[in-house]
C-alpha cells in the first residue's frame, strides 16, 4: 500500500513559532510531498513533537541534499529527530532489526513470529535470546536463530556482556523482552545503544514487581491488565507505550487471571512494538507520545 | 416486571456438602418457587456463596414459618444469611433507605437523582448530606432533604455525630460517597450499622490517595480508571466492587482526564449501587463476590 | 487553558503536492503560530483533510489580511474550508448555538444540560424543541429557552415551518436530535443551513428503523450499540461520527437493555456533539473524518 | 485444578416449581457434591435453563444408579438435558473430538492449536479439514491429522459426502469453522449430529455476507467486529454465542480492518469455542445462554 518511496520525520524539541511551517517548507522546496503529519504540543513542559510522512518519489534533488537542508533546520531550532526511509540506499527495506527475548512462556514469542509472518511487523527478526532451551524449536520452525545465554546468580555480568556482543553481531535495534523472566542491569540498559520494550503483566503503576496475577487475585480486582512500557534502570517505572485491560470476576481463580492475561499480555505488547516500528513512538521524560 | 412476591436470599458459610441440596428443599417444601439461583465457592479459602430469588406467591405456610426453617437450615450449615422481601408485610415496598454524601462536585450525585427517578435505582434517597451549601439547590429539584453538615480540623468529632444521628433518624441502610472530600474517621465507620460505597477515582490500586488524575498524568499512562468499594479503615483499600478504565494519550492534559473521569466515575459507582441494592454483593476478606 | 486567542481551521480538497506547505507558510508569514495540525488523505478517493489550531495574539497583520491570504490559498488548491476564530471580533466568544430536539425521554437532555453547565460543550444551547410538554420542566430548571411544537400527521408540513424558523429566529448552527421521536422530512434537513446530529439506539448499520432493542433482543446479539450521524434524507443511514457497545447477555430483557442503552446514548451523543462543536469532524460522502 | 471426578449437567425445559430442588435433592440424595450451579428463566418463553457442577467422588451409589435417577427427574419435568463427566468409565479424560476446517487463513488455526497445547481448550483437536493445502504443514507441526478435501463447483456434494465420512472416523463432536471460506449445505448441516461453530467477521447482524470489512469499510463504521455462532441453514443467521468489537477510525483503510479484525476473530472464536467445550452453552430458538 505505502510507496516504497516513503520517509518517516520524527522530531522534538522546545515549542518555537515557526518550526511548523519552516519543515513543511525545507520538505516542500526539495520536492518531498507531506502525505502525513502529526503533531502535539506539552505546554506544561513546553516541548514540541512531530511525526511527518513524506514522499521522496519526486524529489528535486538527491537524498543527501534534503538531509543536510533538514539538518540545517533541526540545529536552527535545536531538534531532536530521527529520519528513516522505507527503502535504504541499496534498495532494499529499511527494516528495524529485532531481537527477542524470552525464557519458558511461548505465547508472546508465537504471537510476534506469527504477525511478522502475517506481515503486520515492519522490522527483521534478527534473533531469539534465552536463558532456557525450551522454546528453540519454537525458533527453528519460523527460521530464527536462537542463542542460548544461560543464566545464574554468579554469570549474570559474563552473560549479559555475551548478550551485548550477541545483539552487536546481529545490528540489533530494538530487544523486546517477550515475558522474559530475568532482570536485566541497568548497565546493560544503559549499554545497549537501541531501545528496549518489556511487556508487564499487570496495569502499571498498580502491581509492581512478582507475580502481579496473584497480587491481583489477592486485592480482590475487577479487572486484569498489561503494559508495555521501555525499560529503564527502575524496574516496571519506564515510559508506558501502551496499556489495556479485560474484566475479571470473583470466578476467576489465579489460573484464569493468568489464562485471560497471556491473551492482553499478547495484543499490548504486538501494538507497542508496531508503534515503535512504525516509528509513531517519542520519549520524553518517562513519558511518551504516541502518534497514531 | 418481577412480581411483587420476591424475595431475596444472599448466603455465605464454611463449604460443605448438601448445602445447595439442603437450602432448595426447604424453600421448595414451603411452596416458594426458585426463580434464580446463583452460586460460588472460593476453593482457597473453602468459602461458599449463594444468591437465591424465589416467589412467595404460593407459599403453602406463611412467611414467618418460612423464615423459621431458613433459620433452622442457616444454623445447621452455620451459614451467614440475608433475607429480603421485595415487599414489607405491610404491602409497602422494601427499599433500602439511602443516603448521599457530596461536597461540591455534582456529577455524581446528578447521576444518582436521575437514575432513581428513572427507576434504575431500587431504593428510597432519604438524605443528601453535605459538609457545603453548593448542591442543595440541586437536592431540591428532586425533593430530597438536603442536610448542611460543616466539617473544620476542630469540630471533625461532633460533626461525625451529627451525621451518624442523621443516618439513624433517616433510617439509611447505605451511605454513598459520591465525591464526597472529607475522609470518614474509622469511628464513623465501625459506628454505622450499614454499608458504606465510595468512588474513587483511579483504577486502585494504582494511585491510592489524593489528586489520583493528576499522579496519573505525571506517570503517562494510556488508560485511566475509577473504582468503588466499601469503604473501610483504611483509606481507599476496602473491598472492590465495580472498576472501569477509559482510554487516555499524550493529548490528554490533567482537565481532559477529570472530564473523561466523571463519565467513568458516574458508571461505576452507579453500577456498584445498583448491584448492592439488589443485594448481589457479598463481602468476605478484602473481597466482593459480585453475582450477575 | 486555551488561550482566548487561537483559531482553528477545517480544510478539504483533492489530494495535491505543496497543500501542507502552502497553508502552514500562509499561517506563519503572517504571524500566526501553529499550535496543532492533523491531517488524512484518503488514498482511494485522493482527498485531503486537515485541521489546524494556530494562535492569532502575535499576528503581525489583522484578521481581515489574514482571512484574504487564507482564501487565495484555498482558491488556488480548490479547498472547502472552514475558519472559526475562539473569540469573535466583539471580544466575545464565537460558540455555535445549539437547538435540541426532544420528545418524552430526558435522559440525552439532562446529560447535554449538564456537560454544558460542566463546561464540556463549547456552545450556546439556544432552544429546545419538543412535540411534548414533558420536559418543559428540565428545560426551565436549566433557563434555556423551550418551544413546544406539537406534531400531527396532518400537520406535519406546517410543524416543520415553524421549527425552520425558529432555528432562523435563535441563530442556530448545529439541531440535536436527542432521542426526537419524529422523523425529520428530507425538506427540512435540505432546508437547513447547519448540520443535524442524530443518536440512533443501535450498532448501526444492524438494527435500522423502530425498536432496535427490541430488535437485538430478538436476534439474541451478546453486545448492543449506539450510533451519533448525521441526519440525511435516508433515514438511520447518515455519515456515521461516533459509535460505541455495551455487552449484554441472556439475562438481560428488553427493558435492561433500554436501561443500558440509555448510557451508550448519552456517551456516543455527546462525544459526538463535542466532537463537532470543536470542529474536529468533517464530512466526505457518507463518511467522516473524526480528528482526535 | 479441577478435580478429575466432576461432572456437568446441563437441562433445558419449560418451567416449572420444583425443578431446582428435584434436581438438588437427587443429586444430593446420591452423595453427589453440587460446586456450581447457574440457572436461567426466559420468563416470556417460560423456558428454564440449568448447569450444575457436581463431583461424584464420594458417591454413596455408582454411575449407572446416579444416571437412571437423573432420567427419572428428567422424564418428569420433560427436560432435555446432557450430562459429561470429566473422566469416562475408563479413567481417561472424557474430551470432546473437535474437527477444524479452514482454507487458506491460518490466524484462527494458529490460535486453536496454541490454546490447546497450552491447556486452554479441553478437547481433543482430531482433525483439520481444509479445501486447499496450504496450511498442512501448520498441521504438522502440531502434530494434528490433515485432511484435504478441495471443492469445486460440480463436486460440492461428493466432497461433503467424505467430510461426513471423516467426521465420523474421527468420532467428530463439534465442527470449528475457523475462517474456512466454503459454505456448508442445509444438507451437511442436517446431517452431522454435533454443533458447527462459525466466526462471521462482522457484528451480526450487520454486514451478513461476503467482504464484510470491504462493507463496514465503505459504510464508515467507527467500531468493526467479530461474531462466533452455531451455524444453521440460513447463512451467517445461527445463534450467537459471542461477539465483540474494536474501534477504528477513517484513517484505517481495509488492510487495516483486515489486520485489526484478525486479532478479534481469533479472540471471539476461540471465546466461543471454550464455552462450548465446557458445557456452557445452551440453544434455544435462534439465541444462546452462556452461563459463566
Amino acid at each position: 500500500m505505502d510507496p516504497s518511496t516513503l520517509a518517516t520525520l520524527l522530531i522534538s524539541c522546545a515549542d518555537r513559532r515557526g518550526l511548523v511551517a519552516g519543515l513543511a517548507q525545507v520538505l516542500s522546496g526539495h520536492g518531498a510531498n507531506i502525505l502525513d503529519s502529526d503533531q502535539h504540543t506539552d505546554r506544561d513542559e513546553g516541548q514540541f513533537f512531530q511525526r511527518i510522512v513524506f514522499d521522496v518519489a519526486e524529489l528535486n534533488t538527491d537524498r543527501g541534499t534534503l538531509e543536510r537542508a533538514i539538518a540545517e533546520v533541526a540545529a536552527r531550532f535545536s531538534m531532536t529527530y530521527g529520519l528513516a526511509y522505507k527503502l535504504g540506499m541499496d534498495g532494499l527495506p529499511n527494516r528495524k532489526h529485532v531481537a527477542i527475548f524470552v525464557s519458558k512462556y511461548d505465547h508472546c514469542l508465537y504471537d510476534l513470529l506469527l504477525r511478522q509472518q502475517a506481515g503486520e511487523l515492519n522490522c527483521k527478526l534478527a534473533v531469539i535470546v534465552s536463558n532456557h532451551p525450551d522454546l528453540e524449536n519454537v525458533a527453528r520452525q519460523f527460521g530464527v536463530p536462537f542463542k542460548l545465554q544461560p543464566k545464574r546468580r554468579d554469570n549474570k555480568h559474563e552473560a549479559e556482556q555475551c548478550e551485548l556482543a550477541l545483539l552487536q553481531e546481529f545490528h540489533v535495534d530494538l530487544v523486546v523482552l517477550a515475558r522474559y523472566m530475568q532482570i536485566l542491569s541497568d548497565d546493560f540498559i544503559a549499554k545497549f545503544p537501541g531501545e528496549i520494550i518489556n511487556i508487564h503483566h499487570s496495569f502499571l503503576p498498580a502491581f509492581i514487581g512478582g507475580r502481579p496475577y496473584h497480587q491481583a487475585h489477592e486485592r480482590g480486582v475487577k479487572l486484569i491488565g498489561a503494559t508495555a512500557h521501555y525499560a529503564t534502570a527502575n524496574l516496571d517505572e519506564g515510559p508506558i507505550i501502551e496499556q489495556d485491560v479485560v474484566r475479571c470476576s470473583h470466578r476467576d481463580e489465579v489460573t484464569d487471571l493468568i489464562r485471560k492475561g497471556r491473551d492482553l499480555e499478547k495484543l499490548v505488547l504486538a501494538r507497542a512494538v508496531r508503534c515503535h516500528l512504525d516509528d509513531r513512538v517519542l520519549r520524553y521524560g518517562n513519558k511518551t507520545v504516541v502518534f497514531d
